[in-house]
C-alpha cells in the first residue's frame, strides 16, 4: 500500500479480512447492493475475488449467479469481471461495462433499467425482493463507527440500510479530505410518511456526513488502495465546440431576453466530449456565480470552481480523468465547502429538479423529426447503456437541452432521424435539440414546425434532403396530421444501416 | 334566467355587458387564455358570441384567428364553435373537442400537447409570449371585489394575473355552495424563487378560497346561467367490469403482501366507463378511508363519498354527468368538506404526486410488448385528444397503471402491438398494464420477461398468437437482444390497419 491505513475502531477490528474470505459470504443467488456510481466509489477487491469464486464454482459444473443492484455505473473490476464470469442474474440500474452491455444484448443477463431516482424507493417498495448483502467503499470509518462515505454516494444509505449483511472495502486510495462533503439525508420515507424536501438551493445541507450503519451488520471489512476507474479526459473536437458555441449563444440569447438570470440556474450535465466543451466555453461566457445540481462532478467543474465561474456544485458523484483525480486528492481541502455529493435519490429528486429549475443538458442516440429522444437503444433494440437519470432531469428541468453530433460511425448514422427507433424522452421534454450544424428551440411548437426546425438547423446537410424528402411524403400519405409517418418507411434509415452498414 | 342573478359589487357594475359586446374587446391574433378542464367551468357566452364574430369577419373576407391556452379540454360552445368557424390559430393544452381534432389532423391549427403541470409554469417563463387577454368563468364576486371559482380551476390564477385584460363570465348556474371548496395556492414562483410546496396530505389546504384580482383589469362581466359540458355516465360494460376485477384483485394483493395500507395510497383516474368500473369496484372492496389526488372528480367519487368509502377528494375540476351534477349543486353544502378543487400546477404537481404516492389509473390507445405506452396519436400520427395529466402522474405514481380493453373497433385493433407507433409513457413509467383478458405486473422485469408476460395476460387470444410469432422472429433477427425488434415488421401491424381497416 502507497498511503496509510485508515483506522478501524477496536469493536470492528474483528472483522477485517481478505477480499477472497469476505466473497466467500455471498452464496449463490444472493441479491447484491453494490456502491458505484459512473465509475467512482465501487468495491474493487471484493467482487473481483467473488468473481474468481463464481468461476471457479462453474468450472466444478455448479450454479452461481447473483443479483446486482448499484447505484449507476461501476467499473471492470466490478460489472466487468462479474459479467465475464457470467455470475450476473440480473442487474439494475445504468450500466457502461462492455462486457456486461454484451451479456445483455444477448439475452444472457437480465437488465432492468430504471430512473436514477426510483431506485431506492422502488427498492423499498418491497417489490424487487429482499436485499442479502450490501458491498460499499468508504473512505474511513469514525471511533464511534459511522462511515465517511468515499467519491460516490449513489444508494448506499439505503443499501446500508436494507441489506442483512454488510461488506465494506476501506480504500484509502480515496482522499481523507471527502471528509465532510457529503450530505446524506435520512429524512425519506414511503408514502403516506413523505415529507417534502427541505432543499431549496443547490448549496444546501439537509443531512449528515457520515452514514449511520448498525455495527451488528458488518460481517467484513476489506482494506484496499485502489483507484477509481477514471477515464482519460476527451478533449473537445470541432464538433464539440461548435455544439456548445451554439449552447452558449442560446443560453446568452435567454439572458438577454430576461428569461435566465446572470447567474443562470443549477446546470445539470452528463459527461463526455460534449460536455467538456461546454463547461469549457462557460468558462468564458458572461456568466458568474454558477451552480450545478447534478449527478457527476467532472473536470470542467473543477475548472469552473478554481476560475471562480462556478460557486458550487450538488451531485451524487465524482467522474474525473486521472490526472484530475490526483489533483483533486491532493488538493481535496481546498474544494471542501464547494462540493456536496448527495444520495441520488436526493441529487435526481423530481421535487428538487423542478423547485431549482436546472437546465438540463444530456446526450442522445437519435432524436426524430417531431423531437422525440432516443438515449438508449441502438437501433431500437441495442441496448447502450440506459437512461440514468436523464428521465429525472428532462422531464422537470426549466430547460431540456439535448446535445449531439448530427452524425455517427463517420456518417453512417444521422442522429436526426425520420422515427425515433426506441423512445425514452418524449417530445414534450426535450425543449432544445443542439448539433454541430445549429440550435432547435423547440418550445411552444407544433409537431409540423419542430419537424422543420429540426431539418433546417439540426441535420447533417448530407441527410437533410432526405429528411425533407421523407417529411414531405409523410404529409401526403399519413393517417392522421398532427405529427404525419408514413409508417412503411418511418423506420426504413435503421434498416437500411442494419442491411448495408449505412443510413444513406 | 331559472336561478337568481348573482350579485356584482357596486364598483364593477358598470363593466357588466352582453356577450357581444366582451367579445368585441377580442382582437385578430391575440393570445387569450380561456378556463376550463375536461367540459367544466369553461365560458359558455363570450366565446360563442366572439365565434360570431370571426365568422363575420371572414365573410368580409378580413383574417380573424387567435391564440387559446387553456386548463384541459373544455365545450363545444368553446373550442367547437370556435374550431368551426376556423378561429383558432394555436392552441394548448389537452384537446377533446371533435371538430378541433379535426383541425388538428388537417394541419389547419397548431396544437402544442404539454404535460398539464407544466402550462402555468411555462407561461410564466414567457416563451410563448403575452397573454393579452382571460376569459373566465366564475360562480360569484365578494364585496371586496375577489372571485369565487367556478366548477374548475385549471390555470385561472395564472391567466388572471397574466392578462393585459380579464373577461369574466358569472354563471348561476353553478351552486352557490362551491364557494369554500377551493384552495388556491399563491406561492409559486420561477426559479430560483421556487419554494417547497407544503402540502403532505390531500386534504391539506395550503392557499385561499378566492382569487385575487386587479379590478382594472376587468373589462366585461357577462351573466350568464348555462350548464357545463356535462357527459352521460358510461355504465360500465362486461369488459369495463372484467378489468376492474383485474384490478381490485391486484391492489388487494397489495395489501396482503404489506406493500400497500389500507386505506391505499391517494387514487388518481382518468374518467370514462373502465374507470368509473374500478370505482364502482372499490365500492366493495375491502379498503377503507380512500383519499384521491387527482385531476376530476367523476360520477364514482361521489358515490365514494356518500357510501363513507372516500374520505376526500382532492382535484382541479368536476367531471360529472348530468344528473350527478344536477345532485351536486342540489347538495353540494354536503361535499364542501370533502371535495378540493386547486390549481391544476397543484393538482398535478410531479412533486406532491411523488411526495403522495399517488395509485395512477389511465388509459391508453395501445401498449407494445414491452410495455411503452402511446396515449395519444392513433396510428402514430393521428392526435386523439392529448397527453394531458397522464404523464405527470405515471412517472411520478407510487404505481403506474394503464388500463384497456385489449382491442378497439370491434377486434379490428389490438390495444397490444409489436412496437408503439408513438410513445408517451416509456417503459419506465409504465408498472401495471391491465385489460379485460388478464392483468401483467411488469415491476422489476426485464424488457423480455415483460414481452412474454404482456402477451400471456393482456393480449385479446385473436392476436395472442401473432404476437409471439412477431416476438419470436425479433429476437431471431434483431440488431440487438435487450428489446428485440424487426424493424421491417415493427409497425407493420397499424400499416395493415391503414391499408385493410383491420390489423389481423
Amino acid at each position: 500500500m502507497t498511503t496509510a491505513r485508515r483506522p478501524v475502531p477496536q469493536f470492528l477490528q474483528s472483522k477485517i479480512m481478505s477480499a477472497e474470505d469476505a466473497a466467500s459470504l455471498v452464496e449463490n443467488g444472493a441479491t447484491v447492493g453494490m456502491s458505484g456510481f459512473t465509475g467512482s466509489g465501487y468495491p474493487k477487491a471484493v467482487p473481483l475475488a467473488l468473481a474468481a469464486r463464481i468461476e471457479e464454482r462453474h468450472a466444478q459444473g455448479e450454479k452461481f449467479r447473483i443479483k446486482i443492484w448499484s447505484g449507476a455505473s461501476t467499473g471492470p473490476e466490478l460489472d466487468g469481471a462479474l459479467a465475464k464470469a457470467d455470475g450476473i442474474d440480473f442487474r439494475l440500474p445504468y450500466n457502461s461495462d462492455p462486457i456486461a452491455r454484451e451479456r445483455i444484448n444477448k439475452g444472457e443477463m437480465k437488465y432492468f433499467d430504471m430512473h436514477l431516482s426510483q431506485v431506492a424507493p422502488m427498492a423499498w417498495q418491497g417489490f424487487l425482493g429482499k436485499l442479502d448483502t450490501a458491498i460499499v467503499e468508504i473512505s474511513g470509518i469514525t471511533p464511534e463507527g459511522d462511515l465517511i462515505p468515499s467519491s460516490s454516494i449513489g444508494n448506499n444509505k439505503t443499501w446500508l440500510e436494507c441489506a442483512d449483511k454488510i461488506i465494506l472495502e476501506l480504500n484509502s486510495w480515496q482522499s481523507e479530505h471527502l471528509d465532510g462533503m457529503h450530505d446524506i439525508y435520512y429524512g425519506t420515507a414511503l408514502p403516506p410518511a413523505r415529507r417534502a424536501i427541505p432543499l431549496i438551493k443547490p448549496d444546501d445541507r439537509i443531512g449528515q456526513s457520515h452514514f449511520k450503519v448498525d455495527p451488528s451488520k458488518i460481517v467484513a471489512i476489506v482494506e484496499t488502495d485502489t483507484p477509481d476507474r477514471n477515464a482519460p479526459f476527451a478533449k473537445p473536437d470541432k464538433t464539440a465546440l461548435d455544439i456548445a458555441g451554439h449552447l452558449l449563444e442560446f443560453l446568452t440569447h435567454e439572458l438577454k431576453m430576461g428569461r435566465m438570470p446572470k447567474e443562470l440556474l443549477p446546470l445539470q450535465s452528463g459527461v463526455g466530449n460534449v460536455t467538456n466543451a461546454v463547461l469549457a466555453g462557460l468558462l468564458d461566457s458572461p456568466f458568474e456565480n454558477m451552480t450545478a445540481f447534478t449527478e457527476v462532478i467532472q473536470d470542467g467543474m473543477l475548472d469552473m470552481l478554481d476560475a471562480g465561474k462556478l460557486r458550487m456544485a450538488s451531485a451524487t458523484a465524482f467522474s474525473l480523468s486521472p490526472e484530475a483525480a490526483e489533483k483533486f486528492n491532493a488538493e481535496a481541502h481546498r474544494y471542501r465547502d464547494k462540493l456536496i455529493l448527495r444520495p441520488q435519490e436526493i441529487s435526481n429528486h423530481p421535487e428538487l429538479v423542478r423547485r431549482l429549475g436546472c437546465i438540463a443538458m444530456n446526450g442522445l442516440i437519435e432524436a426524430d423529426i417531431y423531437g422525440n429522444v432516443n438515449s438508449t437503444h441502438v437501433m431500437g433494440s441495442r441496448i447502450q447503456n440506459g437512461i440514468g437519470g436523464s428521465g429525472d432531469f428532462a422531464r422537470n428541468a426549466f430547460v431540456s437541452i439535448f446535445m449531439t453530433p448530427s452524425t455517427a460511425k463517420g456518417g453512417a448514422i444521422s442522429a436526426i432521424v425520420p422515427m425515433a427507433s426506441h423512445v425514452d424522452h418524449i417530445n414534450q421534454d426535450v425543449q432544445v435539440i443542439v448539433t454541430e450544424q445549429g440550435l432547435a428551440d423547440l418550445r411552444g411548437l407544433d409537431p409540423k414546425q419542430k419537424a422543420e426546425l429540426i431539418i433546417k438547423k439540426c441535420a447533417h446537410p448530407a441527410y437533410r434532403d432526405m429528411l425533407r424528402d421523407y417529411y414531405e411524403r409523410a404529409k401526403k400519405s399519413s393517417f392522421g396530421g398532427h405529427a404525419p409517418h408514413d409508417l412503411r418507411e418511418a423506420l426504413s434509415w435503421h434498416q437500411r444501416f442494419i442491411d448495408t452498414g449505412s443510413m444513406k
